[in-house]
């Protein structure tokens, strides 16, 4: 295909700029990536300058058109775009690029650049990330029709490359979008044939992959060439008039347009010398030469864009406030949607009791959920095709599908990682508060997705049940052992693992009320006996606090600390410890992070120091290690799971009352700590 | 299509005494998958009857066919056949289906029972494992070209589920699996159009994912009847006789065959009452009413099946012995491979030496793997699309294709979780040894393939580079935090992190000597100067040791502990620390997991207790409390990087020597243990 320009002189202007101002960043920053920049140019200039709609000036306007930029390493491109377009995003902005603090970093960060609808970097992510925009635009169409059309109608736009299209992450989302119809995502190619290491071609087909999607149901066009502006601008509209499948524009491009490395990878990453940046900029024209300076005809050609922006958002304006007095009851539910109250222990109270019998922590979050769906109709979410093991649906929310998009109810099917990736994207649109749930162990498939939702301070809920070796006969393969290590380790992310059913109510409260990052709900495939907490001191909602203290004037021998199904576990230690002598105290910690948030008063007054102590989980003890401080020792598991009925594995693993009751006799004797006390018993 | 069996008597008595044996299991039981084992039988029979080569008698024959029940819950259908065929699996294992200690466990294990070729259960796994069995197939065969053919000439078949073909692993490993040409690779896909959850059409479409593998180059079958041994036999042999593509064959099964509940998601799981099981016993034949009793007719009908296998060893076994005496170097070479023993420092030493300048860590680790290239022909391996960041590539290996099977770096593209899963199919394979590469961070796309090496106990060596905040200006996206924790945390994982080039090489060699699972070498992106190990008293090997002791007769007033690129910072700090009038050791531990497991006279002569102790990593400190203990604090980073140049990340996030000094004159001076040392500065 041609390299040259097909375009009017006002597009070629626009484009020259946007390439000449993200080759300013990468040289003022000595890093970053101009391979991308300078080959996708065309792409976004066509679709900011003539069809994406969004208010520069009030860029978190809920009815924009979204745009991801899920190969985030393009992000100069992006900053040069949206400093051009109005967007508070200022020339001494594009001149931090990747500086601390700036607005400007490495790969486009959610929440720190205005104009930056996810952020990217990670492949594959943000094409997922768009799936889910487009899921919650489609529910929130369908859900808040009013007089004169929905109040959500926007469409969903981004932009991948080769290595995006690589990624399972990507192509799981991408076979759910097409299943599910979504008609008003768009999202650009930039084949340019070239990954880092290699010509594409060794590793990957850009022929296969646009096959791969047109058979998941995708809209697929043909080959564009990268710089005709008109055939990108064509695509767009045909793209966009294919309404019940998403759509890939494939355009072929050139890395690193106008350099002597073109088309190839050397051009990937890396600041140029001046030589090689200065023969670019010839190119691109002698004016652009003097770095950051965008011309004032291009400075005038994009006003339309915030023109356009701007008057759509105030005929939306409108139209919300006329159907705020025709539908007044539905635009209270939007509103609310965006808004939500912390969550008190007595509002869930109010709809779900404990049972006084035992129950699996899972059944009390399927119960809880269920309650939830009428109360709280921000909620949406599912299962990576575990609801009937993970219990967790909306019941009467119904299934959400091409044919109903009022469902709210997700059949993601087994994909794990774009499960996490869309609930994300759903967050990210921010009307909608997505949940997801699999089995704890799986956690390890979405790992990367959990991390994008921490590290973008995303209120997505994981529901996450079959925790530890009580799996049972499913064996190693599915029963968790590092994944709470995992999860606590990761920042920003609210871990909860609730001891007994008021507990579970306690832990879901706390994950609603947590809007600035995920929370990770973990749930007991077994049945969990209702905790006496008659004698209480302190409060689960602090992360933990002692179940069962010593008796009134008595001394205690030592502390036992547990959470989930070892807490009842512990106190039947304690009990057998009492038969024995030995004053344990027990104390239910549902969240380790949020304990460990408590001032000193508190904590101590929960757990003195100086105390023999007993840190108890049936899962890898690395997390413990913490807790057990200076006064303790930890009791988990530090191998795998193994193929058993659960009170098999529990004997085996060294969980049963008897057994934790003399590991922590062994420590109350010992005052002096010693190394990690593995469990007992070995592999059969 | 027909659910009524189209085959000859032997074949369909087979096939009923393998539906028999397993519903048996899951009976007795009580807990198991009946659904797809009713639904899949035909196909197993098929395959094993008629075209798998294999000698139950040495079921770890490395020419044998490899099978790999990708969709690891049809286990009992497995252990049915294992057992029908002749392999060390007795009526007795079968008895024992998913109990403690036996050979039958709820998914197949390798190593716990003879004929399984791969752990499976999470899915897609299986799947990427059968791509990189066939990848090593290949290779093996390229390089043991002798008289009369190869040495190594087999098949690799497997058996998937929707599900498997949901998961974005499957999808990339087969997306790979087409750009290579595979064509020894023949997937059976059990199409039953059910998942758990749903019909399956309510989230996926066979239709489409197998038009998506078409689009990436596989020959794909037209849908076959599941009952129709002949079928699925003429589909085998076409897709056998298709050698320059990998093959799926798509047979359209009735899950729960026989089953009241046939072709509904609720035969997937769980045994069934009494008269259900008893119906479809009936269904398949009166005699089999009596549990775990194979008609004598079927085992005679299968003794085939070992003859056939141990004829074609035999024949093998003579064709070594010919090539003995014809190419004594070949065969010398391949059974070296097979029998690989440690490795010392001094072998690496000899190939490569340490340099006095400093050099990042992932440098000395280019080098030292581009030296082993030709001491270690069984290294095999390459990157997620990194290897100019990761400097992973054997120099002089050639790069492997579809055109060159002889080539030992593989372009694994941006396909992490594949190229995890890939690796440990090599390694299953039994005959090479692989390595990947990729950022730190990134492990987190693949930490389920991660788990399953370590479970299965695969000596996959894992190269992550980028280590920490270091990456710079890539920003929070590329940068790991909470990964180390990770790995540390998963069972049987040996994690090294060097601090120079001389612990850069005796970390390869430590991972090149673990051969009972894998080993995660942590290998920072920037320079590291070469460590003054002049007083050193211990040894890297041991996973710890003191590098820079007190001055001889002068006791020290504290111990700081640290890895990688910390332990130059830590020796920074002792300096300044000695300024200040305190005596800081320096401990070097590029593994904590060996260091821990030394006896405890090795470790308190390096770390003596009841001496105020700083643990510092640039990571998050999870794992660092357990080294911490009574006498210590942990200094790390729990929150998420930044973009900016590395070195104002350090003095953002507290890590220059400076910083460190401070925190370690802070605990010096006061000896009582205190909660976590939250780094210095806050997110700018």
């Amino acid at each position: 295909m041609s390299s040259e320009p097909v375009m009017s002189v006002a597009d070629a202007r626009s484009v020259a700029t946007l390439r000449s101002l993200a080759l300013d960043q990468v040289q003022t920053a000595r890093s970053g990536h101009p391979g991308m920049a300078l080959g996708a140019a065309p792409i976004v200039h066509t679709l900011f300058s003539r069809f994406l709609v969004s208010d520069p000036d009030r860029p978190d306007w809920v009815n924009r058109d979204r745009f991801v930029l899920s190969a985030g390493h393009g992000s100069s491109l992006l900053y040069a775009l949206l400093h051009v377009a109005g967007y508070d995003v200022a020339l001494d902005d594009l001149r931090g690029f990747r500086q601390w603090g700036s607005k400007t970093p490495g790969h486009p960060e959610h929440g720190r650049t205005p104009g930056v609808d996810a952020t990217t970097g990670p492949l594959g992510q943000g094409l997922a990330n768009a799936v889910g925009m487009a899921i919650a635009e489609t529910m929130a169409r369908a859900r808040l029709e009013c007089v004169g059309g929905s109040l959500i109608d926007h469409r969903t736009f981004a932009l991948v490359s080769d290595g995006d299209l690589m990624e399972g992450v990507a192509l799981e989302a991408a076979a759910l979008a097409g299943v599910l119809k979504l008609g008003r995502l768009v999202v650009y190619y930039d084949d340019n044939g070239v990954v880092i290491d290699t010509p594409a071609a060794a590793t990957h087909s850009s022929d296969a992959v646009c096959g791969a999607l047109r058979a998941y149901g995708w809209h697929v066009s043909a080959p564009i060439d990268g710089n005709d502006v008109e055939a990108i601008a064509a695509a767009t509209q045909r793209a966009i008039d294919v309404t019940d499948q998403p759509s890939l524009i494939r355009v072929v491009t050139t890395i690193g347009y106008g350099s002597t490395f073109a088309g190839t990878s050397k051009i990937h990453g890396g600041a140029l010398d001046e030589a090689e940046a200065r023969r670019i900029k010839t190119i691109l024209g002698e004016e652009f030469l003097e770095p950051f300076g965008p011309p004032a005809d291009v400075r005038e050609f994009w006003t339309s864009f915030a023109r356009r922006g701007s008057a759509a958002h105030a005929d939306w304006d409108k139209r919300l406030e006329a159907a705020r007095a025709a539908q007044p009851e539905t635009v209270a539910q939007f509103e609310r949607w965006q808004s939500p109250e912390p969550v008190s222990d007595e509002q869930i109270l109010r709809l779900v009791e404990p049972l006084a019998e035992p129950e699996a922590a899972r059944f009390t979050s399927g119960r809880i959920l269920n309650a939830l769906c009428e109360a709280r109709p921000e909620l949406v979410g599912g299962a990576a095709d575990l609801v009937a093991a993970t219990i967790s649906y909306l019941g009467g929310g119904g299934d959400y599908s091409a044919e109903d998009r009022s469902g709210r109810n997700i059949r993601f099917g087994v994909r794990e990682h774009a499960m996490g990736a869309i609930a994300n994207g759903i967050a990210l649109h921010g009307l909608f508060r997505p949940f997801t749930s699999t089995f704890l162990v799986f956690a390890s498939y979405q790992a990367n997705a959990l991390r994008m939702a921490a590290l973008q301070g995303l209120p997505v809920i994981h529901v996450f049940t079959h925790d530890s070796i009580t799996v049972g006969e499913d064996g190693p393969t599915h029963q968790s052992i590092e994944q709470l290590a995992m999860l606590r380790a990761t920042p920003n992310t609210l871990v909860l693992r609730p001891g007994d059913g008021a507990e579970a109510i306690t832990c879901w409260a706390m994950a609603l009320s947590n809007r600035s990052g995920p929370s990770a709900l973990i749930m007991s495939r077994s049945a969990l006996p209702r905790l006496d907490r008659s004698r209480q001191v302190g409060d689960a909602r602090r992360g933990g606090y002692l179940l069962r203290p010593a008796p009134d004037g008595v001394d205690p021998d030592m502390d036992i600390v547990a959470s989930g199904s070892e807490v009842s576990l512990a106190v039947g230690a304690a009990e057998l410890l009492a038969e024995r002598g030995i004053v344990a105290q027990v104390l239910s910690m549902p969240s380790q992070e949020v304990f460990l948030a408590q001032p000193l008063s508190y904590r101590d007054a929960i757990l003195a120091p100086g105390r023999p102590r007993l840190v108890v989980e049936a899962a890898h003890p690395q997390s413990l290690w913490q807790l057990a401080g200076a006064d303790g020792e930890v009791y988990g598991i530090s191998r795998f799971g193994a193929s058993a009925p659960p009170d098999v594995l529990l004997r085996e693993y060294g969980f049963t009352a008897e057994q934790v009751a003399d590991a922590a006799e062994r420590v109350a004797r010992s005052r002096r700590p010693q190394a990690s006390a593995e469990a007992a018993g070995s592999r059969g």
